[in-house]
């Protein structure tokens, strides 16, 4: 909150183009046939606030009290969803959809083709506008005068600064000679103006029942230069447009509802667009009618005319919105995927750009090279921002925990030729080098998982042939790191394009697994080595709460649309931020405020390695004969694929398009640095490490920029991820100096921080589609949510699916878990394996819905689109639902 | 399911008037203006089913394959809401609300104004039907042949019986000459068939591009008599209505969007009442139109008209539809209660018939006599369903619980004046005659609750002045007797009208909490008294588990649209109604196969008074002075006035109009038999008996009524409640046999049981509206539901009700706990007072909304309606949205 100005982030998504959602800027403008030929891409961008028209605050002004006390009262307000002024609750309703009924469009547009219409007028003030709207010659000199009294009056708008009572602008409503045209305090007090980027403009839309007028009075006027019209708006804004409704009493509600359809219309994209640049009455009617072109109609019996609407989480695509000729010229919807272009737009997952082989020798890794080194300044500037603070925090009792667990782990496994110092140095020192120079900064280094499971086997082998252990580590490390380099010159990181969601979600749901198992498991531990001493007390409370709150917190975070209040809502955001450290916190403080009997966190106190006698470099051969420096290329081969599917798994995992990384993916780089920090380690007798899914998309997740200027109902834009080197290089740093801050650290409780682990694995496990189909497994039909995948796939296909994932992943688990662990590294090859002949089993178009295509796939797909019955089912309307709801929510492994 | 047959129930919807949701059968006819004067009325009852128009199911067949393999595909369907099938999927999409684009209704309508309309079409058969269509000036006779043949083609309808794969009627498509009339076996085994009501008519598009046509062709027949049309309908029905659009290829999907237009408008109820009745196209147009005039529609940039819509949880009701002033003369809308039928079509609680003061003596008595009467041979022959049976073992367990821990907690307490003995033969003897012979037979009784601590006060008064307990006892109860029976004589029941909601829910909040809290206090005893040994074991699973389950169960039974397949559903209704009897067989189970040392079901095994020594009838004196028979009028009048509390307090929730009870209550009845009750149970020592709230709604619960035959996508209608006096009668039969039944109940585990009455008072207290605003204290303003009563209603307002009502909460369980409890009596008839004063703080119209009015806040309103805003505010929608969404749903005290 130090470092940006508030407000200034606010606006970063009009000005930087990395803001527009995936499939909405597609705005190369074909040969147009419609009226506005240009028109949607430039209303497009006007939406998305990239150019030229601002956007429009529009209010209704209703006329009542006829015939005692007439006065002018702000009834409703849109920005892009209605709000209604609820009277007598005196409070503003939720922003909903607006509902029309077709008789009031049908009303307005008569009476807008008899009435009115000034376009580009030169008002300068309301006194002048006031004038040039009742020069009509139905209007006596005196009605005239009488009107333009009544226009003069001002409005009551309702003010929601002075409290939760009902309270109007003024109290005593002025007469129609106090005709001031300076704007109001309350106008710029106004919390909504903080909400409306600068520019914005406002149209007023007058409607109410007039006993003395003969007939109905009818005008539309477009400002040729806003001005700000008094205290007419609620917001003082500059008007562009002004709408007058006026007649003698009528039956029903007819002035109210033509007033709120005037206003739907001028809130509507295209409407407004067209009528910027209308140049006479006929283009006015002519845009009301291409906006009757394409409402939604819903039947009377089927459907309650007042129920609101709660705002769609997606507003649909104004590239929708072209007649359907343009649109075939401008491509195809849809899943007829052909082009990179194309997936790009649906945020499908596809291999980048920086998957192309080059050819070259250590090609792929100069290009990677070349590609992030000029983002290298940025990667240290981008960190500016409190929300990095929180994010290190967080991080780094994560990465603390996993060295302290890991660490000690590996320490029983190794008899001590690895432990909790080993681990934490390592982590630092491989860490914070990685993030230093690495393809992917983000990434979280770690020694758990698959490698750990490795590590394990190798020594009890090296026990087995009484083997010196590190020496012998050594060779293989040495080995491994060879391996990779010929990876990296031969750029086989290409080969992730294999990796699909299939593989990625069965590893991702198998290192989720593990996490929870272990956290579970340690706490189940914790029950027996520290019995709970009261029963019925809230002993591990602590513990157990903490997933929960945590979860809700972000998750309540990212969904809730933005408070009016600002204050209150920057307070909310900055807590929110917090979120993860806060219950840490209080997990301590609880912790502390029961003396509980906890374990606490324990870091060593003295800087030398764990295996008694050794220092710290590792002599290349100790007591094993020369042979074994050769012989240990064969664990190596093994050690090496493990290494190079762990990583790059997780690298396309990180990379995925739906995180809108802007600074790029580096395979190859990230790989070298991996077999280089293999090499360092052997010599060094650390651990060895790997990127971690979890905690890595933890720490992505932790980042994540949101837009926060949003009209009210709109939901938070998902803006990207603060991509920079230094959150992971301070949390590294950090860890290095815990093998310090031992006691500081000795107030955490363990159960604290497995609580970490169990929410790290639960959200990322929760997070992919993976999850979503196994509880489809359990669901009858009618009560499956309406996946799109279900649209297209029928459900016995789609549960074949996922028992197959199913059952992969049981056996990677049981071969994790026994003797057999050493193939380990051959059975995540397996994976890409299974998924290939799965395209023997599925049809390519069931599987670009229940997985991606492999790159063979892709090819063989005819341009005409891939699936053939699409021209039978008439299921147009649901290619283009694709486009605003591209799959990527689906498969976003993050952790919400 | 032995007792009906099945399909007998899912008509009764059709029969009896019972069924019609309240606010729907409004239909005395006022003067028309429209086209239909009397149309709406009846096209309300044709939906309801009532009479005349049949039902109707619409199929959409679309002509795909041009120019190839043209054939014939069932693609939509609807009944109430539209089904589209999913190609790709092979099945039927969820039930929604149809959306349309405004063009193709408007295509629509020019095709059909230009095309052929037949009405009272002859056509006996599929073959003269398509003869008599083709019969158009501008098809050549070749071409008229070739479409005649087309038409005759037999339809591919999706066929769901087959199993999971996609799968067509027949796999070979005919030729055209194969005509065969006779309908397919799968139309009959179509399980759609057994939704529809009998009588259920079928209406045909045909839709599609056919390339040798040069201009469109459009027909729309009405047949004379409805006549199975061979294969054409997915069901065998005879059809009524048969549309016909085809025309040379267009752009888009124009046909498809027509046929789904010309569907859409058959499946309107008001539509179709129209065309049933058109003699020429200029009727048919005019009702397209009508059509247009009240459709809803929704801006195309703020809403994507892909969005499949979700049914609505309650259809608009059909008397909205009408023409403004139709509905003024008709009556006030809104909140403008009048007259008591007005609040009954609203659904409110309101004062019934059965409490107007007759004037003379004992004649509410008399009334309530007469009034049951006529249903008594009724109130046992409804009681001929299989549901009553799972009733009985629900409220039996209830019951036994009940008098177990409450005679254990009496025995305590009175140092074995009381016992469970005496708590098993009172309930099952004071049950019995209540359920033989109350007005509202179904209550339960129980001395649970404020009786229950008034006992225990009395008893430690009396050894306090070394009185003889019985004896006094029995004054107590004949003075309470006798008050009560001046109360019945003095028609004083007639005052409950002066209980309102604040009074109820304040009563019912306090009951539900007592029952939570000694729940959840016998099982914390219970860890005390038996610890759990293993740790980490599920011992006391089986009762933290049991609400879950039974709650889900029977909300999951109460909201999930019907399945389509009959038999799994029969078979779900039925466990469904036996829920919580299976919850608890789970946790007996549970409990037997673990072995689990819990305390068990214990009943007494001799049948002989708990106190020694006394006989089953209580001396009249004892060795008290005879003027402790004339003071015990003192502790009596507390007691008369705790007892009619309670007692009318209960009848009132029981009777509430949202149950829509058939039999009428009988207030002055159910209190003389109180009164009559005390008499015996003083006189045998038996514990005292009032209505139970808690287990008479549960009570009530089990025995709902629903309507079975739901259109796809309709919600199963509440129809009442199975209003009999047997199920009471053979709980307390049963209780009574319990005595004698130890050797099996002793495999019941107690935890089981606190379950129940755990499960009990959470669903009665998160069913009153009270909790509901107890959660919008703690909600910040932007996440709280679109309450009604918030849109009308200030926030602070609301608070400072619900925070009145938590004082009193308070303060009556302060009394009830404290010693002052002998004043607790007259804390609720403080409650009446506090609601009373209440209205000095809030206005009538948020009275309206937060609670009832009372009966002289009622009589001052003014005839023109409760809120002078609403003229300002223009929120005539909403007046209209009472209509469908009664308050009833908020104040429903039901536990579900």
């Amino acid at each position: 909150m130090e470092m940006k100005l508030p407000g200034q982030e606010e606006f970063e998504a009009s000005s930087a183009p990395r803001n527009i959602p995936s499939g909405e800027l597609d705005s190369n403008p074909g040969p147009g046939t419609g009226p506005s030929p240009d028109g949607p891409s430039d209303t497009e961008s006007k939406e998305l606030g990239v150019c030229k028209d601002p956007l429009l605050f529009i209010q209704l002004n209703e006329l009542l009290g006829w015939p005692q006390a007439l006065e002018w009262r702000e009834t409703g307000r849109w920005v892009l969803f209605e709000e209604k002024l609820e009277v007598a609750a005196g409070r503003w309703s939720a922003p909903h959809v607006p509902t029309l009924a077709l008789p009031s469009l049908q009303k307005l547009r008569s009476l807008l083709a008899e009435g009115l219409v000034l376009l580009d007028c030169p008002a300068q003030s309301l006194l002048e506008l006031v004038e040039q709207v009742t020069r009509v010659e139905s209007l006596s000199p005196e009605l005239r005068g009488q009107l333009q009294a009544l226009l003069l009056q001002r409005p009551q708008h309702y003010n929601q600064t002075t409290g939760t009572r009902p309270c109007w602008g003024s109290t005593h409503p002025r007469k129609a000679s106090d005709n001031e045209e300076a704007p109001l305090r309350e106008q710029y007090q106004n919390p909504l103006r903080q909400k409306l980027p600068p520019g914005a403009e406002a149209g007023t839309v007058l409607a109410g029942e007039l006993g003395f007028l003969a007939q109905p009075l009818g005008a539309f006027v477009r400002l040729r230069d806003p001005v700000v019209l008094g205290s007419l708006t609620e917001v003082s804004l500059p008007s562009r447009f002004f709408c007058l409704l006026l007649g003698p009493p009528m039956l029903g509600k007819g002035y109210h509802e033509m007033g709120r359809a005037a206003a739907v219309l001028l809130s509507d994209p295209q409407f407004q667009w067209s009528v910027r640049r209308a140049s006479n009455l006929h283009d006015l009617l002519a845009a009301l009618d291409a906006f009757l072109e394409e409402v939604t109609v819903l039947p009377p019996g089927r459907w309650d005319p007042t129920a609101r609407i709660p705002p769609p989480k997606c507003l649909p695509s104004q590239h929708k919105r072209l007649p359907s000729q343009q649109r075939e010229i401008r491509g195809p919807s849809g899943p007829r995927l052909t082009s990179a272009e194309d997936r790009h737009r649906y945020g499908l997952h596809a291999p980048s750009q920086e998957l192309q082989r080059t050819g070259r020798l250590f090609g792929g890794l100069i290009q990677d090279v070349r590609r992030k080194a000029p983002w290298y300044p940025s990667d240290f500037l981008d960190a500016l921002h409190l929300q990095c603070f929180s994010a290190v925090l967080y991080i780094y009792l994560a990465t603390v925990t996993n060295a302290i667990t890991f660490g000690g782990l590996l320490g029983d496994a190794t008899d001590g030729a690895q432990g909790v110092l080993e681990s934490f140095l390592g982590t630092a020192v491989a860490g914070a080098a990685f993030c230093l120079m690495a393809g992917q900064p983000l990434t979280i280094l770690s020694s758990t998982g698959p490698v750990l499971v490795f590590e394990r086997l190798l020594f009890s082998f090296s026990r087995d042939y009484s083997l010196d252990y590190l020496p012998f580590r050594l060779w293989v490390g040495i080995w491994v790191a060879t391996f990779c380099l010929v990876l990296v010159a031969t750029e086989a990181s290409v080969l992730v394009r294999y990796f699909t969601r299939f593989t990625e979600e069965g590893f991702c749901a198998l290192i989720s697994l593990i996490f929870i198992y272990d956290a579970v498991g340690k706490m189940l531990n914790l029950t027996h080595t520290y019995p709970i001493q009261k029963p019925g007390s809230s002993t591990y409370g602590c513990l157990c709460q903490y997933p929960g709150p945590g979860g809700n917190d972000s998750q309540w975070i990212r969904t809730r649309p933005k408070d009016r209040d600002d204050i209150v809502s920057m307070v909310r955001k900055g807590l929110s931020d917090f979120s993860s450290v806060l219950a840490i916190l209080l997990g301590c403080g609880l912790d502390a405020f029961l003396g509980l009997a906890t374990p606490k966190l324990m870091v060593p106190r003295e800087f030398k390695p764990t295996l008694p006698g050794r220092g710290w470099l590792v002599s290349p051969f100790g007591t094993n004969p020369w042979w074994w420096s050769v012989a240990a290329a064969l664990p190596a081969l093994l050690l090496s694929i493990l290494i190079f599917m762990d990583q790059q798994i997780t690298a396309v995992i990180l990379n995925r398009m739906e995180y809108r990384l802007q600074k790029g993916a580096g395979f190859h780089l990230d790989l070298f640095c991996v077999a280089v920090l293999m090499l360092l380690t052997s010599v060094l007798g650390l651990p060895w490490y790997v990127s971690a899914t979890v905690i890595s998309l933890a720490h992505m997740d932790s980042l994540r920029r949101e837009s926060r200027a949003c009209a009210p109902g709109e939901l938070p834009n998902f803006l990207g991820i603060r991509e920079q080197r230094l959150t992971g290089l301070v949390v590294f740093i950090l860890t290095g100096a815990s093998i310090f801050l031992a006691p500081v650290l000795k107030f955490i409780p363990m159960p604290v921080l497995y609580g970490i682990f169990l929410y790290m694995g639960v959200a990322a496990l929760s997070s992919i589609q993976f999850t979503k189909r196994v509880k489809l497994l359990l669901m009858p039909a009618k009560h499956q949510p309406d996946l799109l995948l279900l649209r297209h796939v029928p459900l016995t296909r789609v549960h074949l699916f996922t028992a197959i994932q199913l059952v992969c992943l049981g056996l990677l688990w049981i071969i994790k878990s026994t003797p057999a662990a050493i193939i380990f590294p051959l059975m995540l090859l397996g994976l890409v394996g299974v998924r290939k002949a799965l395209e023997r089993v599925f049809s390519p178009q069931e599987l670009l819905w229940l997985d991606e295509l492999m790159p063979e796939e892709e090819r063989s797909i005819p341009e005409k689109g891939l699936e053939p019955e699409h021209s039978f089912s008439g299921s147009d309307s649901e290619d283009s639902e694709l486009m605003y709801q591209p799959k990527a929510p689906e498969i976003n492994i993050s952790v919400n």
